[in-house]
């Protein structure tokens, strides 16, 4: 069975991350530097632990699996995180430290994993889900590498392309899962791990401006943009899910995923706007393409590829990224466009290329790779689960008592 | 049906406020300023939205509901106050920027709107919430507005009245809406929402001494004073439901509203007081008028005026915050009147003046324009949700699974 | 009935705690010193109330009293701790102001409490918990005091022996209390308990960083080791639940236990690591020591001694510790050791002394006063409970619902 090799690959994992951190790893850093925040820190540490762990807890018989795995593949990931951010810091300036700043970095980039977990929740056996992990953080920080070396994007702004990686990346693999049979019972929710799902989104939500603060310069301006952002995105929200109902009638599970969208679409701009009404727009667009997308998506793309996204990270977090990639160049052009000579347009539009490249280069590296990682995860050896088995946690958990359900 | 109105009065005002910012609204700063304080933020951004919106989770049928409606109108309330809070800066000094202190000014301005849905909750429709969000947050600045001006209350002041005038607000309205009928089942509680709620109270409760210290100047002495009046409040809560109940048990929905009104009780005077003897018997009085006012206002009050008040905000926001006030001018008489001289006493009497001016305007206010909202709100156009319809999810959110219950 | 002393006790205990307040407690201080970090205070509040409130909640009849009870005796031991501060800073230097540094140091010393209470809980009655709280806080504060004084142990060492004292005075509290019976069928968890837990669990796990750092000089170096410590723990609790359980599924129980080994075990020496790998060790072992403990403590330590220890605290808190205190004299050795010359060994060895001296006398003491205390509450006069009571939300508060269930 896959279970007696998961505790073996862990610990394999593991020593390895203690071996590399016995003979390499910079010491730790004695004081706060002035790019410490420990409360961001803190913000981003609970988002990514406790917001996406119980985020993810949708479906009826799977709570602990959702919360337990995505514990597991964030304390895993982060040290991974932490090696490869050592390893770039490295490979720019030399030596260096650790600070919370590479913590918090590292906090970051693991949100792509976090997000990919949701395109294949219910259907990945833990071993598959450890070796994804390990896998993703390597190409995420391979594509960061490109960007800032080879384009020379700004350090900050490389690391939000962590929704649009982690969205594509976990969609790539997902299209090589098997497809859950239709009539299976344990795909739905209930009231009671729906609530809990609220839970999360809201810790997600009201965190969402440290998240998108802790890497920019201009701080403030980052948490009041985005916070505007979402405001408005959590409003219409409400407004889009009433009017695409049926009966004028609340969807939870489109609200809760259209609440996010705001915070992704401004990710990438959060720290240059410098008008309210900007952020809210974008706010307002975010969760517009993610209503429309979630029944395009839902009814025409995934049906289509035969491609089952669990939790709908293509339009809660992939979509969103897109929007905000362009809103992105579209600002650059606009803002520096209007103040500038007719001998500096060229080098507006280089400007407005690297983004557009850096774009190109982050989603076709996030698809082929987990087109890849898919392929390879789905091979005999690792075992993957039985369609019969997906989506339960007594499959995983030792339980002396009924699982959650009904 | 009311649903259809709901979404195209959100995008009415939702466009309204993005007008508003687009035609005037003032830049977002750039950088700290020594008031800002990130942390205390972002404390009171997550008391608002979750832990409130817990807290008011205690119908067994109505917990998206709670939540839900709470988030939608904290959203629209905040970007409301921000309008707001510009315009009676502008009025007061000319231009303004966008910074974390209106943000968080908008947070306590927008409780008096969360504390008000209390009293109706599970008896509003959304578009009555909306309304009632828009009149109240206005009502609300223009009150602020005349203690401000007229009165030369200290802006900080002013906005602790949010308890008040949230409460009575709420109450005036309520007594508009028809009552449930006695034998309705859903009106009840079930251990688990019991469970969610306590799980909010804890939440505000932890954050009550952020609320607290964000709007005056010495932020340490109103942090220390709101934590002890909170703690003895705690223990208050224990000891007065043992004694009041009939076998010494305790009871759960009683403690949750007696635990916060020590925070409600030194709002007014948490950053004023020397000696924390002072804060803990402030403490000890809210609650014990939170707990004797239950019975009284069950019992008598409410009977007898024909009011229905769902989650109890008369005695956990009304009462405690009537008391605190009584306890500021007491404060002011005795600690100034110590070393006041003969000639100084017309100055003193002035001062308390004041206070009992400002304490009088703003409940007179409150219950005015609320009892006023509330006739608007149960014109026909309005479409008054129906009694049999009362605290019931399945009305306003499409479930493809039970609704949680027993 | 014991239910009827309950409010008098708490009566009298809170009139004490204001009398000794008013008499002679020192004054609020006004503005912040450069020892307060709110937000560490913040998290540290957050993490005694909500945190460990909610990983109690593990028994399916019992989740009122898991929080609510804890909820009380933190705010007590909080006043009482206090005063005991208080009363050691002037012994000590004389004159004291209450900052928020006295306030954090309180939480941490009611920690030691909140640890005692899960080794009994569900079996003692809210008398014998507050009567309990009371005299552990004294004991801990003599014993503090000796360490403090005749060992010279550092300030923020003597109060990281909080894990210690709190599990070692629980068991030997426990040791006096009935057992239940074996078939009792209260005595187990659900889905939905263990979820709950499971979220409090995360609270805890995500906060140690804040409750490690909040006494010590190095702030960062200790939220980096500590986080670095839990996150090779968590991973290695996944490892050992599977390696040890018989089909190689995971055990929840066992899972939120070992987490936060990590945070325990390197509580002594996370401001004095400067190696992460040292820290990464330390999460490793103390997760270890978890795992194996409780299999050794539950499958012979307690059926030999007839101790039955509810929620494990002696192989999550306890042993740990007891790893923690050992690293801590190992890392003095070899880190001094390395450059000290030949006359300065005496030295050395009187540190290591020192630290080992401080180790015992803080275990013999919470071992004596945990089993005279539990004798104490074991007489006639404070109405044990009877075990056909044990684990029952129904004693001890008035439901008009079912109490959560199945």
């Amino acid at each position: 069975s896959f279970r007696c090799s998961v505790p073996w690959l862990i610990l394999l994992l593991q020593a390895l991350l203690l071996l590399r951190s016995f003979l390499g790893f910079p010491a730790v850093r004695d004081t706060y530097s002035s790019s410490d925040s420990y409360p961001e820190f803190q913000d981003v540490n609970h988002m990514v632990i406790f917001g996406f762990g119980f985020f993810l807890m949708v479906l009826r018989r799977y709570g602990f699996s959702s919360t337990g795995f995505n514990f597991l593949l964030v304390v895993l990931g982060v040290q991974c995180s932490m090696l490869a951010e050592d390893l770039l810091v490295f490979l720019r300036e030399g030596q260096n430290e650790v600070g919370l700043e590479s913590l918090a970095r590292a906090f970051v980039s693991v949100t792509a994993v976090v997000i990919s977990t949701g395109a294949v929740l219910g259907r990945a056996n833990p071993v598959q889900l450890i070796v994804m992990t390990l896998v993703e953080i390597i190409f995420f920080y391979v594509s960061r590498y490109i960007n800032e070396t080879f384009l020379e994007v700004q350090e900050h702004l490389t690391g939000m392309h962590v929704f649009l990686f982690g969205a594509y990346f976990g969609l790539a693999l997902a299209s090589r899962f098997p497809e859950a049979p239709p009539g299976l019972d344990k795909n739905r929710s209930t009231p009671k791990s729906e609530l809990f799902s609220v839970l999360g989104t809201v810790f997600v939500w009201v965190f969402w401006p440290s998240f998108n603060s802790i890497l920019p310069s201009f701080k403030t301006r980052a948490v009041i943009n985005t916070y505007l952002a979402l405001a408005v995105s959590a409003v219409a929200a409400f407004m889009l899910s009433a009017l695409t109902s049926k009966d004028g009638k609340f969807r939870m599970a489109q609200i809760r995923s259209a609440v996010l969208a705001g915070g992704v679409t401004i990710s990438y701009t959060a720290e240059r706007i410098h008008h309210p009404w900007i952020a809210m727009i974008l706010g307002l667009l975010g969760t517009g393409i993610t209503i429309l997308g979630s029944h395009c998506v839902q009814r025409c793309f995934n049906p289509a590829l035969k491609l089952q996204d669990t939790s709908g990270v293509h339009f809660t977090f992939g979509l969103p990224a897109v929007l905000g990639a362009v809103a992105a160049v579209v600002l650059l052009v606009v803002e520096d466009g209007i103040d500038t000579r007719w001998n500096e347009l060229s080098r507006l539009g280089y400007d407005a290329f690297v983004y557009i490249a850096a774009f190109c280069q982050t989603i076709s590296t996030a698809l082929i790779t987990g087109l890849i990682t898919g392929l390879i995860l789905n091979i005999k050896l690792l075992k993957a689960v039985h369609v019969s088995k997906y989506f339960d946690d007594q499959f995983y958990w030792e339980v002396s008592f009924k699982i959650i359900s009904d």
